[in-house]
């Protein structure tokens, strides 16, 4: 999956079950968002997208840190606003890519998690961390609000505390994080793999279309009235239960056998 | 109330003081919310819009399983999409009938709400739990992603929390349900019927009127923008204090004494 | 500031920082919200944004109670809807003039906030109570629903528990309302001072103009699907980062010193 030099900024593995593993991988600088990084990022995701076989992806990160946000030193050489927006653009266009692919993505978050690292996070459909991960949006400390990083992250936590992270930049440990609904699961970093295996073995468990029915529905639905989201909803399950992997799924059920998809 | 026959699978008490009574009465299929379930509760709901001395409603069941879903056998008989859409247009209908309904109706969970019981959950106003309930979303577990479920569950939890449920299957214990604001009250299985009451007493405290006004204008300020919903709120809270029920109740706080509404 | 008469039940100071302190000043009558309470604080949030240099608002009241609310014995002599509906637009005039100042408004919650006195606090950008605090939405009680507090309310909490307070009328204390996203940070009343004071160095560490494009922004995108809203916070933060508070600010966080604007 290395093909693309882009990529050399980013690992990328894929095991023989459909997981795709993408580990940022410039740990000097603390695996920043730079423009390398969101392209093998983009590369990565477009990979899973095309894989009719993928199963689920995880986002690691190398080093101490997971992701320190956008590459300030690149921002800062190109002092130009339209730029700036096509590079915001571009970061929005892998967030969004996150969200579209049919496959659930799980942060795996082993340290600090800043600005749009943090954003990453709560982008992703579930995130694990490890005790020593922390949380902020500190772009304000360097005069940049974390608008981007802001709109994952409200989408995630409640307002008053989405709002004190935006403008005072402090941080919040990983309980914290757990509690306020940013991250899922919290362990110690010596279980932090383990854990990501657990979830994904829950996950593996499923049939891949239910899956891919399920998340496009669930974000669809979250942005529209409760009545439409019923209308949505009810479409999709019925679609889903029409599906052959549901029929099978319900009838081996009822035998009280596994079901012929599951691994 | 019992006069449907349709009404034999749930229990339908309506006391004194106008609290309905609905009791989910097949135990030994996990009350699921079969075609015949679905048709009582659409009854009884029905029938608590047509009361107009009512002034609660209390879903309950009976047995150790609270709701355990869609009734799987009777959906695996009828493998038609067409069917499988009606069902869940069906099972909106009730869903969007406790939320329409001008009293509170509150769930009293003593045991495993699972699917779209899980969702019968969410979807009442306040909801009562001993501490032996559990809470799911489990149809993945089958290939079936609890979607309409989902739709009520994504608007009582944070969505990190709601997508975890849908994805894994995973069930919850009734502390993490209030934590996360699936439920109001946790108590002893042994308290669960005095808790229920204290509530309703705390309820039926209120004029009818007000609690009627307040219910429509909450879910439905929900769902616009901060401007507009303030807007309907001054509308509704306006037409709330010219109503004689406030115009009693704010006198009555100035003289320091009962409202003649008050029970 | 205290040049119009309405302020007299509202002191208005203003330090060196350009921090506006307001303090509700009736405690006799628990701070109502009042016509000339309302008029007072309107008065000084148009006083603030006129403010060039206003930096942050710090809300806090006089005596044991923050704000009981609407003032009953005043609506109760005019039983009239259009007067009601006037009085709730006056109302939510002033609190979306909290939203729509650039500056941070924060609330000081030393006791009871009740009703509008609740709402008061949902609305401010950031809240600090006392461990003495308690917050109700307790209209019901007097056949009042408290459907413009509940707006606020049900933007700050989870829907179930916000309904709860709303039905119920009942309270919950400081750390309650921290778990539940009402309030940021619960300290000891003798604490409560010196812990707004930190918020507020953290707050006046960072360029005015950064926060006041990021608190606009924030609000704005919550209102939105996810694509719109980054959409506006591209915008937002490429037009961020092309001021010169940013170009400084990254620029020194690059040399390792600190930005010029940093007090």
């Amino acid at each position: 999956m290395n093909a693309d030099p882009t990529d050399s900024v980013m690992l990328h593995e894929r095991d023989a079950r459909g997981v795709h593993r993408f580990t940022l991988n410039t740990p000097r600088s603390f695996n920043v968002l730079s423009e390398a990084m969101l392209a093998a990022l983009q590369h990565g995701l477009d990979g899973v997208a095309a894989d009719d076989q993928a199963r689920a992806v995880v986002i690691g990160a190398a080093g101490k840190a997971f992701c320190a946000g956008h590459d300030l030193k690149e921002m800062r050489a190109q002092p130009d606003q339209a730029y700036y927006q096509a590079l915001f653009a571009r970061c929005t266009r892998v967030m969004l890519a996150i969200r579209r692919l049919e496959v659930p993505v799980v942060a795996r978050v082993q340290g600090l998690a800043t600005a749009a690292g943090c954003q990453l996070v709560a982008q992703c459909d579930l995130a694990v961390a490890a005790h020593e991960a922390r949380f902020g949006v500190n772009g304000i400390d360097v005069g940049l609000f974390c608008a981007t990083p802001g709109v994952a992250l409200s989408r995630n936590l409640l307002p008053k505390q989405a709002m004190e992270m935006l403008l005072t930049g402090e941080f919040i440990d990983a309980d914290e994080a757990r509690a306020r609904g940013l991250v899922n699961r919290v362990v110690a970093a010596e279980e932090l793999d383990a854990e990501v295996e657990r979830l994904l073995v829950r996950l593996l468990d499923k049939p891949k279309e239910a899956l891919a029915m399920g998340k496009a529905l669930f974000y669809r639905q979250l942005e529209t009235g409760v009545e439409s989201a019923y209308q949505l909803a009810g479409q999709t399950m019925a679609c889903n239960m029409a599906h052959p992997v549901a029929q099978e799924g319900v009838q081996a059920f009822i035998d009280k056998r596994a079901p012929s998809w599951r691994r």
